[in-house]
């Protein structure tokens, strides 16, 4: 990857207005910007500190696309998500899940939740929501923002929790809470590629 | 992002040997391709017949690093991963699982498994196992191969064959088989956003 990145430092199109920076493609268009695909996946890290900006409706809808993109068992879907930004709901949640705290400065938080009345194939929604968030902490990083992954189930007392601030029905479970904002922290690549996990066609 | 495409179809480096095709970079270096992350996250889909082919060692240690690249619960990383190629071995597996008919055609497979000795946080391994799948199964897109997430745990017959077959120790849970070849079939986008899953603030 070193070898390519000095290769491809800076691209421009026709007019000159588009550039690639180490794998980031700022476009012309206002504020969108792309990553390479492999380059999102190994330099995600979580962010917990946020500067204070709203995101577009444009990104929360991209966010969403990116988390019902995800693959599911037998294709069942079995997601919902709750978009929470009222800071009276986002301030409560630290009260039971002692992880959260960063949601304070949260631009937004997406409440992934698996729904058991569409799971066809018992047993993976859990496997399936965690795909779909995978998919936004993905996404998240792909646009320039940041975001931590917070964990609600199987935690009796966050699952209460959650259930109660946000009114979901029996069938649903609150699965992840994906805490949003502009980073005030950097993410960049860290080498977690360990040799001594990797087994060849037998342990 | 349709509008982003038609602007930024092609991209010339200053010697104009790498271009920008629909947002897939063509790099000028023999065999590497780049792919926008959200491109990736969309366009997405289970591939399940390959024409036969290898993969190369970097390649499959590219899938690895990005698995390990995923989240865990508290940076746990759980995970150990079986290479499968083995023809004899991948032959055998449909013979329990009733999905996994194009292992006969795959190059290689990966087994992704939670060891429980790892797991620091209880009951968090199934999502940190999904996500390190979901971040191969998107390093697969990324770099034009194909590949579908075939389900393990929690199937007991699955399970037995698979732990049987691998000689995997009692503390490890094989979890995820990720079938992956050169694609003989197309991915691409389809939209599967539906608004009647987003709720705001509460249900």
């Amino acid at each position: 990857m070193k070898k390519q990145a000095t290769s491809v430092l800076i691209l421009y199109n026709k007019t000159r207005k588009a550039i690639l920076i180490k794998n980031i493609l700022i476009h012309p268009l206002k504020g969108v910007k792309k990553m390479d695909a492999m380059e999102a996946i190994l330099s995600r890290r979580s962010v917990r500190k946020y500067n204070k900006k709203s995101l577009s409706d444009k990104d929360i809808k991209e966010l969403l696309e990116a988390a019902m993109s995800a693959p599911s068992a037998g294709n069942q879907q079995p997601w919902h998500f709750i978009l929470i930004d009222d800071p009276e709901i986002l301030g409560k949640i630290p009260t039971f899940h002692k992880h959260a705290h960063m949601l304070r400065d949260a631009s937004i938080a997406i409440l992934v939740c698996g729904d058991l009345n569409l799971e066809k194939h018992k047993g993976m929604w859990v496997q399936d929501c965690s795909a779909a968030t995978q998919n936004i902490l993905l996404a998240v990083r792909a646009k320039g923002l940041g975001a931590v992954w917070l964990g609600i189930y199987p935690r009796e007392e966050r699952l209460e929790g959650m259930k109660n601030l946000t009114k979901i029905p029996e069938n649903v479970i609150p699965f992840s809470l994906i805490s949003i904002g502009d980073p005030a922290e950097k993410q960049g690549k860290v080498n977690r590629y360990d040799d001594s996990r990797i087994h060849h066609n037998t342990w």
